[in-house]
């Protein structure tokens, strides 16, 4: 299973977000992560790196630069 | 194992660009997939959607708008 827990970087810090994800759409205001047991949580972030081996993601926050 | 195909949507197609990724990480110029074996690619694109049920992740092209 490949299941993923998320991070976002706040401060050079890792907070963890929501973990056992196993999907992620991009959306106009942001990332919806999905877990295995349907929560959802639409976090407004971008991808900084996803490590498949580790089973992690980390996100930062995203700027309102758009 | 949690290798990830990864494809890139062209004119509504999956193309795919590279399998056996076990690494995603945001550059300046876009995004640089890393797979089992070593091989690197950096593609300009965003992530439309990551599936790790299915072990699929899906591109779009980033248009010219940063």
């Amino acid at each position: 299973m490949c299941e993923t827990k998320v991070y976002i970087e706040k401060d050079g810090k890792k907070e963890e977000i929501l973990e056992n994800v196993i999907n992620i759409q991009s959306e106009e205001d942001g990332l919806l992560l999905k877990d295995l047991f349907g929560e959802q949580k639409l976090v407004k972030a971008n991808i900084k790196y996803i490590d498949f081996m580790k089973h992690e993601m980390v996100l930062t926050e995203s700027e309102n630069d758009k």
